[in-house]
């Protein structure tokens, strides 16, 4: 049932092919595109690993883990068969270049076909895989790396991958991936704004009183305590995906949406960033850390016996309040939060508009709420715009707010692609649009840096929240004492 | 089941307690005040007729008609008995001055208390009731008069009905009232503008393209045709409904919804139309008038053999371009257009922005589409706003119209009172906001009368449209020689 236009041919090389990512994320994802008939039939997939396994026992594990992460109705045997035929599986150790001819034996397509090279694997091994790629000849002109987050722990070590990385692929070769920009509600944001009149008069300081980007989890660390402990919320999402999110929001219209033209849009934005001083870092950062509490139905233990490390003082959970200083939005605050352990698990951008000058309708009992534009991306992807409308009924004119709805499911009546389908074959194409360019992610570096320096040198310990609830009680004073509100329901 | 809060006691006076509009309209629209507990025990409705029934004979008849024109599921015994004991019934002759003595008797309230004159009869009649409730006593401080469209066929005669009236009560105790304005929907159009802060900035020339109201009805003229074929589309329809509608979309923001303030910002929409010279008129009205054709599931009659005229020239359809000269709105073409025997029935407003200034979406087989607000008032009351949206996919970027829905039944799970049902107990509480004041009805017939003198003048036959269709095909040339469409959908 092909519904989508196929790509070309390629050779899709994934590093680290048996991990987490490549199992729950990449493999299920190119499953699908593969039953949209996206995939010609010479593409391959090639998982690169360390592990001991042979190619049928890795197409049987993962013939076994698409039962697990592809939903039940869109499992069929045609589509199973023929992606598991796709699969070949390469045993190397990633640090050791001589290894390397034993994927350039697996390569099926010529040179001047794709190949992409997905880095699905720990950071510090970017250098070395791409240093052996080149070594081994494999990076040819129409060879594409792909990176996953954390490009780096602060910007000298994002520089240091950068580089190693742009020693052999070229800044157009490379492409960091930000599951967020996959979204089709974040991308809807672009066509929102720019393929509609209603919003783009009202898309500055002067109708907008302030924007709320909240990426609420309520799963813990996990397996993960050990990589999380050192990262902390701060550079495993706001640094990244908020960021990411915030440039959407406030980035100027570009001459068309096309590669370069939105991302160099997105930069103005990120160098447009008020650099927080270090008492705006003390006043309008928050920080905590989950404790043991209620989730899941049942007691879960705090992040410092998830993490293994009892003395812990990294943040599971952090909130920002920044500023985009340009001459559409200076003044505009851009609240941002993200923690794990949250009440629920909720993804959303909320833009409050200005409230009226004056409330007209001296017979309700209420004056008009606040508009709002609310851009949900998890766990459904939607939009609502929110409302005041008349009250039906016989007597004065009675205000109450209602919600004018958008979701993508029921609009379209079909299934909605996850992130990584779509981005997944933006790389194949080669088109770069939503994918973080070099300079991006070294300016959110540079502004995101100076709160963790901040932090350490003041010893900053965040503060504890029971698992299970909406973050420290900080996290609401950052936004109440500017006579605002987080939106209800959000987390 | 109270669910409002009650009215203030008062004798409901219905003059022509017999005809059409009272027993279709009137009483099951207070009938159902009563179902939801806002008519005080002591209210008494009186209808007043020369039909020679007795009290018995004409609360029979109502609890019968009640049966027909309330919905069954809002037909209960308990408030049926409650309501049919507050019925009197004085049959007078309307024209014989001294037979008011009988209405005197009837009324049960102390002058100090409401009670509400409607005029439900011809509006020649209008002038001599009234003068007999003078002359009777009856118009006391708390009196009320309540006229029914139509007010005058032209200015001179609608001042004549007006002075006639005002020769009696005060322009503060007359309600001319306007069904149309007394519709959820229409009502919604207010808190829409002025209780949010999201269209203001987009509501003139420079974000709104033009504006369409469209009054649709299916049906022919019935048993009206006497009455319509001394008046016609443009007297019928557009000189008051459509007008009034017209008003509420273009009017400044008064200081408060109240009363005059209102009426005042209304009034001055009138003035502000820019008269149509002769050369306007001929190229900017379109009349027809229906022949036979397709409707109700067979062939149906044209308009000649339904008004028992075959020489008729009177129009069943009228399109107007029309224009508000104020800086908000001038170069904003307001088209307007009403007819019988339509394809379908159905009232609506769209307001159409003004188009993207360039489409910004290389990969999208098509451009953008406007936005429009369109508010449905017919068959279903509704606010839709029609966005542009990325289709879903993995592909580049799609653009696909969606639209945003507020459906008032469905948002606030209740039923959507009846315009009549609204406006009635208006009238109780004295409240003139959503009545047409005299200076307006005035204003409106100013405008409008110059039109019907030209057609007049220049002999102007309605072109012939069968029964079931869009209207003539001029009102379509009307719109595509600006270059625009009618809303598709709208008839």
């Amino acid at each position: 049932m092909p519904t989508a236009t196929a790509v070309d041919p390629c050779d899709f090389v994934i590093f680290g092919g048996t991990g987490d990512l490549a199992v729950r994320k990449l493999l299920p994802a190119l499953y699908l595109r593969d039953r949209d008939g996206q995939l010609t039939d010479d593409t391959r997939v090639i998982a690169v690993a360390r592990a001991g396994l042979d190619e049928p026992g890795y197409r049987h594990k993962i013939q076994s883990e698409l039962g697990r992460f592809v939903a039940a109705d869109l499992l069929d045997n045609e589509t199973l068969d023929r992606f598991i035929s796709r699969l070949r599986f390469v045993s190397i150790d990633l640090t050791e270049p001589s290894d390397y001819v034993a994927v350039t034996d697996t390569l099926t397509h010529s040179p001047n076909d794709i190949r992409v090279f997905y880095l699905a694997c720990a950071p510090a091994l970017f250098g070395p895989i791409c240093a052996a790629l080149g070594a081994q000849g494999l990076v040819t002109d129409t060879a594409r790396v792909v990176l996953e987050k954390p490009i780096g722990h602060d910007l000298a070590s994002a520089q240091a991958i950068n580089d190693a990385v742009g020693a052999v692929f070229e800044e157009r070769q490379i492409f960091r991936i930000d599951h967020y920009l996959g979204k089709e509600s974040v991308q809807n944001l672009l066509v929102t704004r720019f393929a509609n009149t209603l919003l783009e008069p009202l898309w500055n300081s002067s109708r907008i009183d302030h924007v709320q980007i909240t990426a609420a989890e309520s799963l813990g660390v996990g397996t993960r305590g050990g990589y999380y402990d050192k990262s902390g919320a701060l550079r495993d999402m706001l640094q990244n995906h908020l960021l990411q999110v915030l440039c959407l929001v406030a980035m100027e219209p570009p001459t068309y949406v096309h590669r370069e033209t939105v991302r160099d849009e997105k930069l103005k934005v990120l160098q447009a960033l008020r650099p927080l001083t270090n008492e705006d870092i003390k006043r309008d950062t928050v920080t905590g850390q989950y404790g043991p509490g209620l989730a899941e139905g049942g007691v879960v233990a705090g992040y410092r016996e998830d993490a293994e490390n009892p003395d812990s003082t990294t943040e599971t959970f952090v909130a920002v309040k920044a500023e985009v200083n340009n001459w559409r939005w200076a003044g505009v605050p851009f609240y941002l939060r993200t923690g794990k352990r949250m009440a629920h698990r909720s993804s959303e951008i909320v833009v409050q508009f200005k409230p009226v000058p004056l409330s007209m309708f001296p017979d309700s009992d209420r004056g008009p709420e606040p508009n709002r534009l609310i851009i949900s991306l998890q766990p459904k992807e939607e939009m609502r715009l929110e409302l005041t409308a008349k009250e039906p009924g016989s007597g004065g004119i009675r205000l109450r707010p209602v919600s004018l709805k958008l979701n993508y499911t029921e609009a379209f009546q079909r299934r909605s692609t996850d992130a990584y389908e779509r981005l997944l074959m933006d790389v194949v194409r080669g088109d770069p649009t939503l994918f973080m360019r070099r300079d991006e992610v070294e300016a959110a570096w540079a502004w995101a840096e100076p709160i963790l320096r901040e932090w350490k040198r003041t010893d900053r310990v965040p503060r504890t929240y029971p698992a299970g609830t909406d973050g420290p009680i900080d996290a609401a004073t950052l936004v109440e004492r500017d006579g605002r509100r987080w939106h209800e329901g959000a987390v």
